[in-house]
């Protein structure tokens, strides 16, 4: 039966989690150790380890993983609160992309792969890059443009192309990269997902991009393959199933991003609601002013409604069904509804809302990038129509 | 743990509601026994014998009054498939404002008035009336605007006052009225609600409104109480505290208004997704234009969200929560968001859909009205915002 | 050099229509001889005589044809002005789609054909109709899906096929119909217009249409043309320029809508601003409460920027410029924002504005069709964006 | 009579900055001399230099002063133009606050501080100051909160407060500042502007505040006035005018920001047009789905109206009117329509939207401020609801 009941010892956690952010976590959000796109490695690891000891590390790992184990929904309940905190996510190691690709080498690699990349993913040790997103025409929201090839030479293939927007490379112990794969005659036989070290002799980071969003370690690239060699135990399940793969990936990937981005959206909705409630102008509480009180309540109903279809499609995931409409519904829904309520928060606060007095201003870049990757509201929404 | 699996039984009952409202009710949608604001009584006893027969008149009854003693997460499903026809709720006996009316006399009638007003209402033989708002600055959204008095007479009560937007009157077997009460020095004790038979000496229909909405039986009226005499017995509940009964009415009365339009909505998209689909222009189905498909996409993520709201709200209710501030954001954004399903349904139509060739021109009236009533959107906001 | 002057002529004549619609149109708003769609050809001939009387029938006509020979950007002026009341576009003789079709007739007919069509629809003596969509996936939207066919018989044609939405015919002198013109063997040679009487044998009116609007005498309808015979003096210009002459009726057609509506919707705001200010809730006049005072400003930011922006394309028509991008930028904004001040100020009214007490109700539903007729707003945004 | 035309000077001189910008100007948009909130002082100095040898400096500042002496209009339509670069009016020396400052120092200052202070700002040698947002609950959206007092010392007055959001301190020439005067007794006799050097004993920069948006020379700073000692002829116009002369300053100074930020939309919106021609995904260029197409057709709708409004309230300005209710609307219609262009020109170019490599990023991030300045959006609203 319909039942929006948390178990106790879920809710426990959660509680954990909550404390754990507000008086671990939230004091380095004004760290200097953050340059760039985030905190540096060092900073990365001090937080992973904060999270290692508080027993909250990798909530989304099996047990045997040294993980929590959580299902979907349990999952939601906890990314949310991580997210309360831009260093959130990071700390507990539930970071995209590292997530995402925890979540595909678990599923689709070899134990011996997933000994040696996966089992220190898991443990906050190292990072992980996902190379999918081409420049100039390449694959983008229509992934059937991709350029990549990788060719095979000997037992070998050799990678060639160009990525960009490629997050988190510098820093990061792998990479999985999808290119189009040929056979000895040079026929296309699908797409492919190959795992590289993320520093090998052919992989050349052209640049480092300037972007309005800050908030992945390691920021985001453009990167070169050049006669890049992989061997064979490097390809990632089976040839020529790489965009199978990527949707593997991509559909659970999504939801984490709602969870995350729900609890910086609340964060930023207690940051505007506490501040309207203290600010004083034309004779009261700014709050009292319906002006501003129907973005805060309009807020509120945002939240709800994103919170609940969260759920929802993580309750579906967990049943076993790949949930493809109710993940784009979530998606698209979640990276329009949580983009008002941060702008509405910003607009409350006023001057202060674009300085970087509060975490706002930051969340307010961040999240406007949550409306284009992972596909843009118009390409699920191509989905949606066409289902 | 969250769950939002349906009950193998609830899903049987969905299932016979769907067919039932299909093959028995639709296609009296266009009986010529429908004038001004809906079916004539005789349809409505006819309806209304449909669903006994069928074994799923007033679902929301207790089954010792012969109904089907559903919770409220249940009535949401049953209502939902009960909306998807203009004339469903009527048939099933779920029509506000009776179903309303029944919750309240449920919850405060003395046994005596159970008995002689709440069992015929539960067997579909009568309708009732709610008898508040009032014209010229009296109650309305705010209802301590109240101007209606009862004066003690005696060991009656004189009523007195002028109400308008008064749904039902004409047919109704009774009407609940709110009065401010004044004690016998004329104090102001409080506001409080009476039971009268629709027809008695001092009651007089001063006109019927010509609205917009036509899904009243009844219509909408203004009317007149002049020296209206009733009797000890005729108070409902206490005297003084008619505000707080009309809050119990109304928490749950918003969530069915929520059920009964979701369903009207999923009707609307569905006629609009099947003309879409096989309506051809610019050289192909006019779903595959963007312009139309992004349009049902949209009305799917609404609709979603609004069962979801609906769904928690109920509940809340069903675990003893008043779920104040629940059941306020669901009736908006189920107002506003299936009131935009409903407008996109017309548009994807074209000049059908501003036609009564298809019931979606119907709902468009009928559904404008529910931004406005039970409070309007702004009110809700406004107790959104203090809260 | 830019400028919003309206010239002291033009302001005389704007406030002369403004004192004729309060004093002489709107009282008729409430007589009773307005069945369906409109008042009766009784009633129309009795506004469209004080218009006479007052010196203002037919603004648009040439001097030559008795009217004020108005320019585009002063018939933006009057047109709002007699848009103010519901019945003011009949009374000036300015509603559509008479007021096209003069036009059309006034750029393409034959002198004989002025004579015996346009000089009394000038006049205010007729009405007329210009038959041009279809069911069952004919021509709508897109045109070129148009049907009914015109075949060589003789020296004539006869005309074969079924129409829909063809507004104002019972009571009309004559329809403008178009249809695929077929030569001597059957080849397709384009659409073309002929002007036939309303009434001839082989034309039936199938039914009248039951529609949310209600602003068209003679409401819309389905009729049927079985070989109605049409002589080569009936063609309307040249063979096979059917198309393009629509094209020719539509721009200015589109523009002479905005004005209309502007005039409609800014009616309801004054109406919802005069309600405003002296409903008392909560304390105090609404529109002191933000909720109700933000929606009057956002109907005014709207009225604003659609009255420029008909002023616009209205200047670049007398210029000579088609202004096609312009009239369909005007036709989108003015049907999707005026649509929501009326829509606002039915929300500001609360119950009262869901009822006829006001023409606020009256006026929402006749404006819903605004964003259909003349191409949906997705037919233009489509023409927008590959400009 | 309403007339959209531009004179053929004005086009030619339009035709000549558009060149400018184009040829001489956007090539500089990456020059690293800009670190933080814009060029340093160098490349500013080396951008006037550009305008002055092209003719084009000043264009606002009357002839006397070496400007082109354009009215309001003439000014929307170059300001527009120079705003097509994000250096474009710090090149034109049009740039916030300069511009309005100078616009206020011509109305109100004595000769001897407008041969000081004005004359080297016309000619774009210096930059200066308007210091009025306090924190902590001071003056912002309610200017009647202002805490900065001057108190009377001598025959000079002591200013003593804190101010933040302080556009462009460090490097400027001069300030002026808003302060609650006192009289001799402590009586507050209403706000005073004062004006001092930017550098003086008293002043400090107690921090720079780090912000959403980069577009200001400067800054943003947090200042303190610890015992500021100005002189009598320091007082810009009279004693406890503050306010007033703050209003003098604000409609026309709204008006060009409006100019400024259309012409940056602009620039988005044909960045993003010509990507959507050329970029192919799904088989055609991403313009011709309609989801990218429609966006685009928006975006033109909301920058003509934009457009419309400007160049409206210009009109009114010019005619000596001070178009109160028309400047506020203009301001909340362009700060949020122009956001949406901005917004949606994001949208349109995908992943690239979100990176430095167009200059998209850089106005979403500064045009959001757009409807915080000045008065929010809300005040605005408030404004126009109380009219």
């Amino acid at each position: 039966m319909v039942d929006f009941r948390l178990d106790d010892e879920l809710l426990a956690l959660r509680e954990r989690v909550v404390t754990f952010i507000r008086d671990q976590i939230i004091p380095y959000e004004r760290d200097a150790r953050q340059l760039f796109h985030g905190p540096t490695e060092a900073l990365r690891l001090e937080l992973v380890a904060r999270a290692r000891a508080a027993g909250l590390l990798s909530p989304h790992a099996p047990r045997a993983y040294g993980g929590l184990g959580l299902d979907h929904r349990a999952m939601a309940v906890i990314f949310e609160a991580a997210g309360y905190s831009t260093l959130g996510p990071l700390a507990l190691n539930i970071q995209a992309p590292d997530e995402g690709n925890c979540n595909l080498l678990f599923q689709v690699a070899t134990p011996a792969q997933q000994e040696r990349w996966l089992a220190p993913l898991y443990r906050g040790e190292t990072r992980s890059v996902f190379a999918m997103t081409e420049p100039e025409g390449g694959a983008g929201s229509d992934p059937s443009l991709l350029k990549t090839t990788a060719e095979p030479d000997g037992d070998d293939y050799l990678i060639n192309g160009r990525k960009w927007f490629i997050t988190g490379l510098p820093g990061s112990a792998f990479q999985i990269i999808m290119a189009r794969t040929l056979d000895q005659r040079g026929q296309d036989i699908g797409a492919t997902l190959f795992i590289t070290p993320s520093e090998a002799p052919g992989i050349e980071v052209v640049r480092m991009l300037d972007t309005l969003d800050s908030n992945s370690p390691g920021g985001h690239c453009e990167v070169i393959y050049r006669n890049l060699r992989v061997s064979r135990d490097q390809v990632l399940g089976e040839i020529g199933k790489g965009f199978r793969y990527a949707q593997v990936r991509l559909g659970p990937a999504r939801m984490t991003h709602c969870m995350r981005w729900l609890g910086a959206a609340q964060r930023c909705h207690d940051i505007a609601s506490a501040f309207a409630k203290q600010r004083i102008a034309f004779g009261k509480p700014i709050i009292e002013h319906q002006g501003v009180g129907f973005m805060l309540a309009d807020n509120r109903i945002d939240l709800h409604t994103c919170r609940l279809a969260t759920w929802h499609a993580c309750w579906l995931l967990d049943q076993g069904d790949k949930a493809r409409a109710e993940t784009s519904m979530c998606k698209v829904h979640c990276s329009e509804a949580l983009g008002r309520v941060v702008d509405r928060s910003m607009q409350v606060l006023g001057a202060m809302g674009i300085s970087a007095d509060t975490v706002v201003e930051r969340i307010y870049r961040d999240i406007r990038a949550f409306r284009l990757y992972d596909g843009p509201s118009e390409v699920h929404r191509w989905v949606l129509a066409r289902d």
